[in-house]
């Protein structure tokens, strides 16, 4: 419960959308304007940002060595560097108000195990609950792009996960995406990331700025 | 739909019980006993089995590094080795109709993750269905020991899965195992691991033997 001496807690925003979106060159960037304004600002991603998460990461996105994974097993993985990465780093930031600004979080795992790897996306809503504790963002800033724009970007530096599944499954993330967008218009902001990066920066800072009624230094 | 032409499947038989308990002994001598009898069976452990079970494994239960893990990414971590052992090694050898040995199964994730680190039993088990698919052991053999007994047993070789937890964690663990038996008394059969390893031997073939009506060649 909020009593007038609770300390106010700072907003979770993440940023979702494809590899070959822009969203490790926003990040950074976003969080500069920010912190130029004397907030505190902590950037991080998924999967990994704690030791457990690191591990996590390197077997599912080293391109080496091949290790056979279902989508299922996908999931989970993800949602255990997630439990791990929310009650490590993201609670204990956002307890002492800090903005953390997240590389993907719970909504890659609907879009990409969900709608990718058809599976259901009650169960891995149930297990997005079960990982996160129930806590989603303030705001998710989805940088969206033809799926054919974000492939070329990438160009040899394509991840093993990526490399893994075929057009169609990249196409299914990126619809899902846009349908959560649709569905959750008060807690997503769509970014034409096919724009250049000042453009897509401007439109994020946009964005924060929704946010403004509970965090008025996100306001520009 | 099992018709006519439905091939029998085999049985899927899991070991549970601490580390301590003897489950790593009994299991090749009760494979023994069935491949003296020209059965097929194939023995199995959790976590590992497979490439990415054993990439877990090591996360799981290295003594070094020491990485912190939440219950809750334990739970996901077991799961995720857990759908990809099901998935490649469990289902096939049960559909081709061997019969199935395996150390530690969902169960144990009931009763570490949930009666040793408090997570609801109900979150848990909904959990092992996502990743099980909804397959459970058609028998498992409850190799029961007084805790003493087995952090005794173990000595030096204790695993960092153990040495990360107190006594009254290992004491819940226990009363968890010894409750499923008590809810499940048609699937569980419960061995005094205390006994010599004749005897807990002669205990587990006589416990396979209910399933002898729909798997005759596991009558003596």
């Amino acid at each position: 419960m909020v009593t007038p001496s609770s300390p106010p807690r700072g907003p979770f925003i993440t940023i979702e959308g494809p590899d070959g979106s822009g969203k490790s060159s926003l990040l950074p960037r976003l969080a500069a304007t920010l912190r130029a304004r004397g907030l505190e600002v902590v950037t991080t991603r998924e999967p990994g940002s704690t030791p457990l998460g690191e591990r996590i990461r390197s077997i599912v996105l080293d391109t080496e060595p091949k290790i056979d994974r279902t989508g299922r097993a996908d999931a989970l993985l993800f949602a255990a560097a997630r439990t791990q990465h929310v009650d490590e780093v993201i609670r204990p930031a956002i307890a002492r108000g800090a903005i953390v600004l997240c590389d993907r979080y719970a909504d890659s795992s609907m879009a990409y195990q969900g709608a990718g790897s058809e599976i259901p996306l009650a169960e891995i809503r149930a297990l997005q609950q079960f990982a996160t504790g129930g806590l989603w963002p303030d705001l998710t800033i989805l940088l969206d792009l033809p799926v054919e724009v974000g492939l070329a970007r990438k160009g040899d530096e394509i991840t093993r996960f990526e490399a893994y599944h075929d057009r169609a499954y990249h196409e299914r993330v990126r619809a899902a995406f846009l349908g959560f967008a649709a569905e959750e218009p008060g807690r997503y902001a769509i970014v034409d990331a096919t724009a250049g990066p000042d453009a897509v920066l401007e439109a994020a800072e946009a964005a924060l700025g929704r946010l403004g009624a509970r965090w008025p230094e996100l306001r520009r």
